[in-house]
């Protein structure tokens, strides 16, 4: 059961959109997915902040008061004790069938899905063959040209409940649905914003206390822990990479440390 | 104007989808475009082919006698003299939220839409600085998940009409919206098919006159001529690269030879 907002307006559970729009027809656009607990969206401002500087990189139009109001029509029918909230917004239908036609209305989705709250504690990652491709900006925006993680984590499926992906430089990026953190003593490091990853909100919640580097297969095997961040499922550890067992020391000081960023 | 069929049915000029289906959410899907002339559907069954094998590699259910069905209703319809054919295949709602989420039930999208024929005789090119994806399947399957080639489009428009995109070895891969060949003496060079391309069906047509091998830039400028294959718009000469005129040899006996490909 989803509850649907499209284009100003709550509708039922299907969208009449016109087959031309890019989103539907080149994955051209953008999206957001945030966690939403008793009807309160967590970290909204920043996701809104994220997709309105990728939208102005991309060239699509961005009506912040649009997408608030989307937004809270849609918590306003919320019923849901955890749930996900998906902002998707599209380029629209351009005025040529060039690449860089322009003049689209753009379109904007709002969806409010219940979540189940199935989180794993632990997952274990498979390295795939699959490069993130730092060249492109697409690298570090959350488009909707989604394929490449979609083939990763199938890459692995057999083996394990997440790809690590690798830059081109063959340096740690992050894995499919989210950011890589690793813990050395007292340190914790994440790979740089350089490094072909998408800049996760939940990941800018530790930058803080956390040093940007260029990270190795090598630095994940020799750390005393590793964890994945995502914006859903905050903090979950990595057990296994590869089928190697990794460090296991216990997050329960960062779980800590990320639950009381979300803001009461 | 266009004709639209989708999911087994002729439909007015909008089409009503599932919110969460994965070719409007992520990119997941397959597109094929197809030149008509006088409602004859171009080299039709190599389209359809390639669309079939990619929805095997990506797991995406094909089903091609209701793409056939679809194309013949709205070929049916058909009153231009010159048109674009759009199949899109997507993979439709899954299971889960899971990136490897299955049990999807596909949607299948075929458009009609009029086209103009206003194709160049020549283009310019200015090299992108992003490069193809070749260690991606997807850098060989036509997926919904474009925006890498928007984006390229769109980095170099102010000053060509197409970008060339180099693969990750920083050899030459292909243009946004088409296959490039070289000609130099007599012999036709187009880059392999490991290179990061996309192959196309008009770039098929001159494989049995063509050698695939590795291109450079510094091949592209010293080669007779340069031109780009599109289905669409299929032989269009490339006359500068970066600013630099490139060898202008004529391509009439060319576009004879692929003119006769057309088969009656």
């Amino acid at each position: 059961m989803s509850i649907v907002w499209f284009n100003g307006a709550l509708v039922e559970d299907r969208v009449t959109i016109d087959p031309a729009d890019r989103g539907l027809t080149l994955g051209d656009g953008l999206f957001e997915t945030i966690a939403v607990h008793n009807s309160r969206a967590i970290w909204l401002d920043e996701h809104v902040q994220r997709m309105e500087h990728a939208a102005d990189e991309l060239g699509i139009g961005f009506d912040e008061v649009s997408l608030r109001t989307g937004v809270a029509e849609i918590l306003h029918k919320c019923t849901f004790v955890s749930a996900v909230l998906r902002i998707t917004l599209t380029r629209g239908v351009v005025d040529s069938r060039a690449l860089t036609g322009s003049g689209a209305i753009p379109s904007l989705l709002v969806t409010l899905t219940e979540f189940n709250g199935a989180n794993p504690s632990a997952i274990s990652l498979a390295t795939s063959s699959i490069r993130r491709n730092e060249t492109s900006p697409s690298s570090r925006m959350k488009t909707l040209s989604y394929i490449d993680n979609i083939l990763a984590a199938r890459e692995v499926m057999q083996r394990a409940d997440d790809a690590l992906m690798l830059n081109m430089a063959g340096h740690v990026a992050c894995a499919t649905i989210g950011n890589l953190f690793l813990l050395k003593g007292d340190q914790l490091i994440t790979p740089r914003a350089d490094q072909g990853i998408l800049c996760g909100i939940a990941r800018a919640k530790f930058l803080p206390r956390a040093r940007e580097a260029i990270v190795t297969i090598a630095d994940l095997h020799a750390a005393d822990a590793v964890f994945r961040t995502n914006s859903l499922r905050l903090v979950t550890q990595v057990t296994k990479l590869d089928d190697r067992p990794l460090g296991l020391r216990s997050l329960d000081d960062i779980k800590h440390f990320i639950t009381e960023r979300i803001a009461p």
